[in-house]
């Protein structure tokens, strides 16, 4: 395995690179970092165009390692300054790997598709923390259909996909440019639509059956869902509570939101 | 109103020392950032020492400054350069203040006293952001009481109180040495004590009746409960899940656990 040590090296500044999202976008692929999140990349089937490891690294990590070359069409050594350049975090593990964008799955067949079981739409999460957090509890919750909705942080950044510990490889993203012009659709395939505000007057969360097919659309950590999309919308849903009404932080109450959406079967399971 | 230029002045460098645990400790006092959380401490009634305002600050914030002006024993302008000594956050408000910790409340009387409603164990949380979003959390739910086991990280730590926006200075913390030698007090109190695990075989939450006082135990983010914790528990409580077993990250799980033993009284509330 060929080691590389210059920070000046043309692929690790092209992977250093695939930190900001017009570069992804460009070279169709993102940069993970992490022993396990790189394993679960290869596990999950991703085309990794190349793996890097420092010497520390392919010892203290080596059944990851080991995962991750298997899958890899190109390895490479690397040395501690060349991973500082690579990190985006203080405590870096010296494991990295560039990977394919997985395709975006066709949002129309999804649209002309029958509505079944539990969906979120996320409309424009700023946070890419926030946004890796709510994609992991919905594979935790087995939320099986997910939407972006207009322009949000991109769930292929470094800080979303710490945040989601891989959940972005293993769910299936659909991108909607709009929720409010594609609701129409979506109801017509079957589908409510809930859209979850901080408001007094909608319909708690525990008074909903969520039997029937069902999304539930989640706004921006400030502003929340647009007007429009709440307007096009079956209805408002909101968690009651008891202390400040403003306290529940975005992904906590994404967590509270989804658990109940999926509280049924949780129930089955129990 | 004196305003302060230099780095080097004491009650500025006192004021900046509280990011220490230890400093704020000997102190009795930590130090608050923010417009909108040291308005919360004012109003909370905690006895502010000295409030520090930037220029800008006080045209920005205006009504936020002068809430806390009026409950500060002393109110200082100062210097850019020196916001930025003060500030544990890159894009600071210019607004801080130092505050008496707040004399933790009577365990003694706690532990003799009837159980009554639900309550919290945390033990040995490490990461002060998790720390304030789960403080936060319970206090949106309603959860009445609070206890923080073992050696764990300060609510009154920069980062906790931003996760927490000021849920450190509305609530009650009490602190337990160790919740196995509690349990037994604690049990003839009234109380029904639930140890939170990962474990497939444990009671899934739903499957409980949360009408009786209880007390739901939540660990440590990495290693979760001491086993000695969980032993002296009543039960062993999860949240049944359908993804990867270890993707609900700690504060989404506590937000679902709390959530779900204070379920009941959402409905009412329905």
């Amino acid at each position: 395995m060929e080691t590389i040590t210059s920070r000046k090296n043309a692929l690790v500044r092209r992977a250093a690179d695939l930190s900001r999202a017009q570069a992804r976008k460009e070279a169709g692929a993102f940069l993970c970092e992490g022993a396990r999140l790189c394993a679960d990349a290869a596990e999950s089937g991703l085309n990794i165009r190349e793996a890097f490891f420092t010497e520390k690294a392919q010892e203290k990590y080596a059944p990851y390692v080991q995962a991750i070359q298997k899958r890899a069409a190109a390895s490479y050594g690397i040395s501690e300054p060349v991973a500082a350049l690579l990190s985006d975090t203080k405590a870096s593990q010296g494991v990295y790997c560039v990977c394919d964008l997985p395709a975006a799955p066709p949002l129309l067949r999804f649209l002309e598709r029958p509505a079944k079981g539990h969906g979120l739409c996320l409309e424009r999460i700023q946070d890419p923390a926030n946004l890796g957090t709510v994609l992991r509890t919905a594979e935790a919750l087995g939320v099986e259909t997910l939407l972006l909705c207009g322009e949000g942080c991109d769930p292929f950044s470094p800080k979303a996909l710490r945040g989601g510990m891989g959940a972005a490889f293993r769910l299936r993203l659909y991108h909607l440019p709009s929720l409010a012009e594609a609701a129409p659709q979506l109801r017509k395939a079957g589908w409510r639509l809930l859209a979850a505000v901080p408001d007094a007057d909608a319909e708690p969360i525990v008074a909903l059956d969520f039997s029937r097919p069902t999304l539930l659309a989640v706004g921006n950590e400030g502003a929340g869902l647009l007007p429009a999309s709440i307007a096009a919308c079956d209805g408002r849903v909101t968690i009651p509570m008891r202390g400040r009404a403003e306290s529940l932080n975005a992904s906590a109450s994404a967590a509270i939101l989804l658990w109940e959406m999926m509280r049924e079967g949780a129930e089955h399971d129990g």
